[in-house]
């Protein structure tokens, strides 16, 4: 049975992402709303992830020839429309019936990307039949984390592969959860019908016996944390290219392409782990820097406008992911709220190549972002 | 028939700029706020244009002579009482019934230069009969843009010619419109009664066939945005000098002294195109290095203060433009609104002179901004 | 007849001179708080004085021995018992009654100088009568600006004399007044009763005949602006030291040395004159560093805390004056008011200067200001 | 008899110490309020000890080995299970009934160190009973002042050896009171039952007899101000260690060193002495530098969340201190409420060493929070 999603008008008024923002306040319950807009602790990281891609200039540039000028971008191996993905969300029905279903038909039809989280609502599979049959479509990835299971953690792997996904996301920066103090006074909890249907069957590792000097968290919750040679085993198991995602130390890059990843993706989970991580633009150049071009460099937080896409190609990134503004999309009108988003993002960037002279995306170097370019 | 406009009241309490903008919120409605105030999406440039002037000091010098002094400066070839001048701004009808025709003849009567709008909302002629018969009046130029309809924009040169306009002013940073949030949440349209009628006749381009790769942006709107050739196109039919308005990078100042334009103008077009880009205060000073002396540089941006037009020639400016100001004016009390606006503005410029030790506007260098000037 | 003022009792709850800021707004009407609380323009000055002092940090120092520690400094011969003058501010009797006459009363009973403005309500033979007799009172000066009526100048430095003022403090920031929106849109006016008695007899010069290429500002209102030979002038008609109040350039600083004047005042004239002029404490060590010890370097502009007096005096200054916060106090309790504020905030000095280690105002080194002084 | 605090219910919905901040302003009056939660003048310093925290960024590190870690350090030749200590704060019975006592308690059930107020509200030893009894408790100190009535200092210092106390703090940043607005605006006054019971007996020392020109704060209040003779005085009649609480400048954390002093505590008395001294965590890292590992250097003021914890530690602090946090627990909920306090703080520093890569606070280097750092 294929889900397809249902048709949906899209409410007035909506002119802008931080639009979409605001009208899915209305659409969403208080539980679901701190579930996808909280973050960490005060939340400084996620508002910093917002005003370091403000605090960025752009250096307009006049006259130059625009004509024939398009968004693509190479990544893996595919040419993309645009460099535009949708980041892993976890339960996404939480805000529309349709869930990661209508993600996934609107990013196809806008030629985005998807990245589905392993705590997807609704099965892998379905996803990847809407996306896959789009001749127009963006890559298709899985995302992962490396679960004490290991077993379990393998069949998923395969799984994903069996379904046509074209890479896995290792997401590295949430050994454990921050301290999310948003979903805790809202007491956030998983209303019915809404679950990690993937990870059906997942065995939870034995609590160790914790002596008096032991801690809950070092010796119980991260006895099973990942760590290098997890990777290695990871990579061991598929034949699928692994990308990190949840870099931000220019040395953890560095270990990283040392290990043979495909690609890093520089996040701090959406400023829901570590409060007062560096804003990902902070971060972004430094790890483009220490990579060297040995692998792609993506990068998500805080990217909601096309100059912002623009900004982080200037630094360096091969390709963008969004997160929220997707699930505002969705609550807002479902897969045309998702779609609606996709367009205006993209249309935004093509305005801002064009106003900063860039026909293609070769164009956007870091002499954008300060006037003392040569020429 | 010549429009002559009507003499109105000041409303009382107008003490400053910023005083008439307040006024001009019950004077505009919804639909010409939208249009006059907004910037491109959130209205980061929009903001710094103010919040860059509003940041460089001024350091005062006392006991220096003032008898005599004077703000008249030189500006391609002509003598100015003062260095202001009126920004094109599309549209005027929207704020007031005798729109662009009021504005021209309080900035005559204050001896400010005009520079039309080409998306004026009355006739080009109507607006050159208003300016020039006074003697005391600055210059008048005609603002258009490269439109894909080359013989429309070439039959047009020759009307301002005609009509004695004595330079072109092209403007060059807006291929493209920028993302208006403003004006879409409004809905913005231009009410019956007022339209560019000096663009009545001419022709849209055809639009070209697009491939499904292709982009409506760059093979469709962009096709026909112009580049450095089409600014020599248009210095090879008209006798008049041509400035280039909206440049903000060095190296395209540079590229257009090549070119042999007759002045730059520093303008991110009030914040309205490209958001993020610098605040016109920085980009002048680079831009001015650029140029070295080889033509005139001139600044708009966030002007509302006589203290911002003294920085503005400080940073070696030789003249300013403002936009939005006299819009306010003209929606507060017509002709005689924009002609208090030039009022305050120039007086405030004399004060801010003599409270910095200025004779002449010769004596605004950089050492107004900076502690360690020499002497 | 001696004017002798009345006995007030204090109002509750004034723990700070902000709190004698927010009860005085109380007790003046929107007339007399728009003069005395407006700053120039945008007010970007007046509150940049405030938060300069704030901006600079105190490091604490431990341990040191404070016992028989003071407050005492030495200025222009004399020893004072706090280096805190009250700053000349004009028409007093718009914030209570007994005027000047009550703040004389008050600054001599706590020992703090008096700077008596030349546009005083109150005669100013009153105010040295209020306070010569009074064997704690600090320094008497008289303030003075270069009239265009030299004769009337001459006669009024005379009577100064005669009153028994001690020195003559020359204010050379204000050839012409700013742009004093606060006051504009209050229309703000003096009120029967109120007047600069001072002044009276005074002849205005004639206005010049002006050309019609000619500034009303340059070449009428200013065309008697004074110069540094009026300094010379000033110096050569009396036998009392000369002040110069209003510097704020160290150029201007270095000039004021070579003409001889008795000391230097760094003040942007309370943030009244040109706005964005830079905060006094940003000019402070700049005018230190430039005077070089030659003459005592004063300041005021945002002083509110004993620590600003602290820092300032750490800075170079040899004292301090504060202008509103007498003001506050004068409206809310005469006479008992304006000893109440010089009181708290000498009162605050000595327990900044306990908790930076500092026994005496010799111990006041930019040391304080920093964490890197050798010990 | 030993006071045995009462078992209480905590509220619900506190997610973090901010949470139990705006809780506990419901169960203070205004009274208690005004005393624990003001600052000194306009409180910038107690704003910044907060904001300096959240400046620092925390550079996540991933994939590290994390098995096996813990919170556990050395300080004073004990092993602590964590760095966390509570600070001296007086008059605890204010904010509930069990005052000193529950929070000894609770900290001791929490392994959290205690350092007791010499101005504790309960006799200091009720509070050694509660903590000394468990064996996973922390530390036990005994703040003390200086007083000028040395025979009963060396008596109360003789007290606390005997009730059980393991060393001395001496607070030396307060000669005087801070300038206290909130509490003078509040008239702030001990209620019936709170009282500095440690204290009673003491001698207030007889007032000096004062010259005119003598100071009430220098030849008064400051006649018997501690120097560092009586810090010497100090440790000649007690064998415990003696720790200087109230650093912030370098040179004066050297002084300590050379004085031999068991440990520094950098801190500015929670903002309520000298306001605009630095933030402790500006103070931190210069005064680890002067002491050179020559002794352990503790820090509070402005830790709210254990990401602030590790940054202290990587700054190179031995431990830190809460103060106010315990205040708002024992409000909130007695006992309960301070342990859930300690908990989340210490859960939160678990979480925050996880996603740096930390598995233990060895790994806390300035590295964590730059990214410039080489592997």
């Amino acid at each position: 049975m294929t889900h397809v999603p249902a048709r949906q008008q899209l409410p007035p008024g909506l002119a802008s992402l931080a639009d979409h923002e605001q009208q899915a306040r209305q659409h969403l319950d208080d539980n679901a709303w701190a579930y996808f807009s909280g973050g960490a602790a005060d939340e400084i990281s996620l508002r910093s992830n917002r005003s370091a891609w403000d605090a960025l200039p752009l250096w307009p540039r006049v006259l130059r020839p625009l004509a024939g000028g398009h968004t693509r971008v190479e990544l893996l191996g595919r040419t993309l429309a645009h460099p535009i993905l949708l980041a892993p969300v976890a339960f996404q029905r939480l805000a529309h019936a349709d869930g990661e279903v209508a993600m996934a038909y609107a990013a196809a039809a806008l030629g985005a990307g998807v990245v589905l989280s392993t705590q997807a609502s609704m099965p892998l599979e379905a996803i990847a039949q809407a996306v896959l049959p789009d001749p127009g479509r963006g890559p298709l990835w899985f995302q992962v984390y490396l679960q004490p299971d290991r077993g379990f953690t393998r069949a998923l792997v395969q799984r994903a592969e069996a379904a046509g996904y074209e890479a896995l996301v290792l997401t590295v920066d949430a050994p454990t959860s921050g301290a999310r103090d948003r979903e805790r006074r809202a007491g956030f909890r998983l209303p019915p019908g809404t679950a990690p249907v993937n990870l059906a069957g997942m065995q939870a590792p034995p609590a160790p016996a914790l002596g008096a000097d032991q801690s809950a968290m070092f010796d119980g919750l991260l006895h099973h944390a990942p760590t290098w040679d997890d990777v290695a085993w990871l990579q061991s198991i598929t034949r699928l290219p692994v990308l990190l995602k949840g870099v931000l130390h220019p040395a953890d890059a560095r270990q990283a392409v040392a290990a043979g990843v495909a690609g890093v993706i520089v996040s701090n989970h959406g400023g829901r782990t570590l409060d007062t991580a560096p804003a990902t633009a902070t971060a972004l150049p430094r790890v483009v820097q220490a990579v060297g071009g040995a692998v792609p460099v993506l990068v998500d937080g805080g990217i909601r406008r096309g100059t912002d896409v623009l900004k982080a190609m200037a630094l360096g990134a091969s390709a963008v992911l969004v997160g929220r503004p997707a699930v505002w999309g969705l609550a807002n009108a479902g897969a045309t709220g998702v779609a609606h988003v996709l367009r205006m993002l993209r249309d935004e960037l093509e305005i801002a190549m064009a106003l900063t002279g860039c026909a293609t995306l070769a164009d956007a170097t870091p002499a954008l972002l300060a006037a003392d370019s040569p020429d």
